[in-house]
């Protein structure tokens, strides 16, 4: 990590691997959950991350680079709440209420770091990487605004 | 974890835990940058996160309950990223846009906790919890505005 081109490279890695493990942890997400809204959501969210993936090995191209992800602490530490969740809940509706937020800090944590690559990106000159990039943040934006919608519709008076 | 009762002082000891994690980490990052603005942001915020875990003794009051932090694997990774920029960033500047991303990840990571908090509180009648609640959150959005303030205003350039 010797400049920002550098450090951008990296977080893309960072960020490449995130989806992948999201993409291993949604389906897992829909069968634990009797919530049709809330399967549902998680059906088109893991639809709209494989194509967030597609984005990225565009941007690894427009630098001039071989898309490759590297083990990234934070994404496995978010996935391991969202285990510990399915494993605890004493019942489908606490499960279903922990699994809903632990996707919406996922969502939010891929915000921070889609909106730091489009932030790199524009100082770097990557002028043709911030749409790309910023087409992901769109959906991750839609994505939790759905969670909290189907939150405060359904799941947490299920819940409690 | 059998209802959202028990889903609430669990993440209430998560994000308990997480706080007292970032009160640790924040003097680190604030030695390991030369950037004047960005080491003030990150002693206010030093000072903000202790009055956060003061909120939250009263939140652990407020539910019957004593103060106590559980492991959050989350904040782990996301402090873990951090550190692996300050040993492999090979410049100040690297450092510090790295470091601030990094700081950006974690307020998004709480922004989202103590949303979905506040969500269970007014489900669950905690009525007194939801304004000390909302005023963390307010300082956490806040904190994350300065911070990209910082980033577009001088750190990102001086790294490119």
């Amino acid at each position: 990590m010797k400049d920002l081109n550098g450090l951008f490279h990296h977080l893309l890695k960072d960020i490449y691997y995130a989806e992948k493990q999201i993409v291993k942890a949604l389906p897992k997400m829909a069968k634990a959950t009797e919530n049709s809204q809330l399967r549902q959501a998680f059906e088109q969210h893991l639809e709209e991350t494989k194509g967030q993936i597609e984005r990225l090995d565009q941007v690894f191209k427009i630098i001039g680079k071989e898309p490759r992800g590297e083990k990234c602490p934070a994404i496995l530490g978010l996935v391991e709440e969202g285990e510990e969740v399915m494993e605890k809940g004493e019942n489908g509706d606490v499960v279903d209420a922990g699994l809903l937020a632990g996707a919406q800090a996922v969502e939010h944590y891929e915000m921070s770091r889609y909106g730091t690559m489009i932030a790199w990106a524009k100082q770097l000159g990557h002028h043709k990487a911030v749409p790309l990039l910023e087409q992901t943040l769109k959906e991750e934006k839609a994505a939790d605004a759905k969670l909290n919608q189907i939150a405060t519709s359904t799941v947490n008076r299920e819940a409690a």
